[in-house]
């Protein structure tokens, strides 16, 4: 893409109103806009990011067996009076509006409900189970609490996946499946180094839940972290176990951490509110064992980017980079350097790399600080030394390594 | 995709809930689920065809240098006083609800405010534009109708694209363009030939906008048809224009038709509330000139339901179809043919073919029944005849033709 042609525009000032990392980043690169606190807008740049996270889960979720489902925010009443979980004193983060013609609803926080009854149009013996549904879908939370950026809002996309299993055998087989799963997603969005599976309260069914929780300052979590098992537990844990789970040492380190995926293990708590039943090989009829599994891809965005960033702006893993080079002219008004780097535009773009081309009329200065703020791995310069020598400059944005390569080699990359 | 391990299940009862063609279709074949009136949620089969049509229309999108965003639902109320469409006098479909940490908003129901505010910090020059944004996005609408299936709810994705111009010779080019641009779009989706443009009120800025308008029973518009033009003018135009705006001829024809899609002037409506300004080439400021140009992907797909169907199930045009191909074993429990079929699934799906399996252990005649319902457009059948004369079946499922080939044949479909 011809960044003349991509209307947003960097800032180079810090936005007054956000304290968090990401979120200063995010505006001023022209990824996301606030449209007021705890709720974003996602501009090009920021779409492409999210989608190349989102494209990642899914992959991963059709792996796994998962069927793409697409469910509704607005919710009726009636479904969560059953789980008891629409009165305001037991849910506090419920959106809640009405009915024109009458009637009260809800924004879904959240969709086992709706999901499970669902699911007894489909349910009835044994042979339909296992099955697994996942969605990407705008959770709406009442939050009282936004000063995370993206981190925290009270409006986002989550991808949300609920299993429905026949034993606990079967249940507990695809639980740790989608603990290897989740492992694979945060690797493959650049948070495997800092990510760890972190013991949780487990309700009624289970002992534990997981989390999946990524080190970080900014992190409104706290953690204790085994640094021999790289497992911890997180802070209602600790209290009742002072020891890593897997080793028994007591030698835990507090970290502040973000929750970037949860695993829970639900058993029949919404199949029996709901009635979801199925009749076993024996014709007995047995209440369905759930889970749920969520990842909230925005706000994995926002962590890579409290993670990975310098004074100078954001780093973007390759995998999820909006653009995987970032081609700059710097010839001025040169018209043998624009016609040079027009030219390698389109050879790189007809090769299927994903370029974002700055042909725009700005300083060399001003585009280099540009590019240093949204982060995009590679950076080719076109100049004068292209046209005189053939020599592009090529940086690396993460290590700062400057090497300089003819076009052929440029084409192999 | 196997459909033992497809979850949905199709139902032979139509569903006493509901009363338009789409939606007693799509909920029989288990594409979509009603979630309470007005509201439904998208099944894997539905979801598949929807995801379709948006990628055809991201497509088109794209090719007339749309760039996409995805703004939020939730809306302050500030910003939609300054146009005057807050109060639930003058805009009678809001959803509103409240914050916990105090103050109102609402769920959009279209996006030209926001959006305008967003552009004030991406626009200065005339260099800046032109700019055309689109998005996918939910929209609520608190209707007090909600007969019509998947044509008219209270929560569904819609495409709108806005554009920004300098003059109204610029905008004009683009508005001709996006006509021309929809045009393409119905015809790829199947509705090409019984899709009109159909004129209707213009507002302050220009004498008409224009809506796309499919011709149907179903429809809960009517429109007055030039058939030797093939254009229309919507009921509220015919009053003061009873001709056709093309040819002069007062021979128009009143047809039902739902209202496909839609595009507006705006004028300077928008950018003059909120000071959406940009420095002509002269150094003067300028009001941008924007209009709006919606597409709704859910209700195109229900219009395709509602002009494509038969009594025994839906007739999907190929561009949309969830699957290309559908295989139907119908070996009962003949291991040779259920091995025999499995070989062709592989094969098929090898090369790209998108095949839904029909591996079920059911009759022939539940699997031809389910087959129609489901409406793919070529349905094949693996029998006895395959594995002992290497024929099978092949079916069209809109001519109804039948025809035999064997493999090789049928990997060159």
């Amino acid at each position: 893409m011809r960044q003349s042609e991509l209307f947003t525009k960097t800032r180079r000032e810090t936005p007054a109103d956000e304290v968090s990392k990401n979120a200063k980043l995010l505006v001023r690169g022209g990824f996301i806009a606030k449209e007021m606190a705890g709720v974003y807008s996602f501009l090009p740049l920021g779409l492409r990011v999210l989608s190349k996270i989102i494209g990642i889960v899914r992959r991963e979720m059709d792996s796994i067996g998962g069927r793409e489902v697409f469910l509704s925010a607005l919710q009726e009443k009636e479904i969560w009076k059953k789980t008891d979980r629409w009165d305001d004193e037991k849910v506090d983060i419920w959106f809640k509006t009405k009915l024109r013609i009458g009637g009260e609803l809800g924004l879904a926080f959240t969709h086992e409900e709706p999901l499970t009854r669902l699911m007894k149009e489909h349910i009835r013996s044994f042979r339909d189970l296992p099955a697994f549904l996942y969605q990407f879908q705008t959770k709406f939370r009442n939050e009282t609490r936004a000063k995370s950026g993206i981190l925290r809002t009270r409006e986002f996309l989550m991808k949300d996946l609920y299993s429905f299993c026949r034993t606990k055998e079967e249940h507990e087989a695809f639980y740790d499946r989608v603990k290897e799963t989740y492992r694979r997603i945060f690797k493959a969005v650049g948070l495997g180094d800092r990510t760890y599976l972190t013991f949780a309260s487990g309700g009624s069914f289970s002992k534990y839940s997981h989390e999946f929780q990524t080190e970080t300052e900014a992190g409104e979590d706290v953690i204790h972290l085994c640094e021999k098992c790289l497992i911890a537990v997180n802070d209602e844990i600790i209290k009742e176990q002072k020891v890593c789970p897997n080793c028994g040492s007591a030698a835990l380190v507090k970290k502040n951490a973000v929750e970037v995926g949860n695993i829970f293990s639900l058993g029949t708590r919404f199949s029996e509110a709901f009635a979801l039943l199925f009749l076993d090989e024996g014709g007995k009829r047995q209440p369905v064992i759930m889970g749920s599994y969520g990842i909230g891809p925005a706000r994995v965005m926002g962590t890579v980017v409290e993670t990975s960033s310098d004074e100078r702006g954001i780093i973007w893993p390759a995998s999820i980079a909006p653009f995987s080079l970032h081609l700059i002219s710097v010839g001025g008004r040169d018209k043998n350097v624009s016609a040079r780097a027009d030219e390698l535009y389109k050879k790189l773009s007809s090769k299927g790399v994903e370029v974002l081309y700055d042909d725009r009329d700005a300083s060399a200065g001003e585009k280099f600080a540009d590019a240093d703020l949204l982060g995009i791995p590679l950076r080719v310069v076109a100049g004068k030394e292209a046209v005189e020598k053939g020599r592009f400059e090529i940086k690396d944005r993460k290590s700062g390594k400057v090497s300089f390569k003819a076009e052929t080699e440029l084409m192999k990359l």
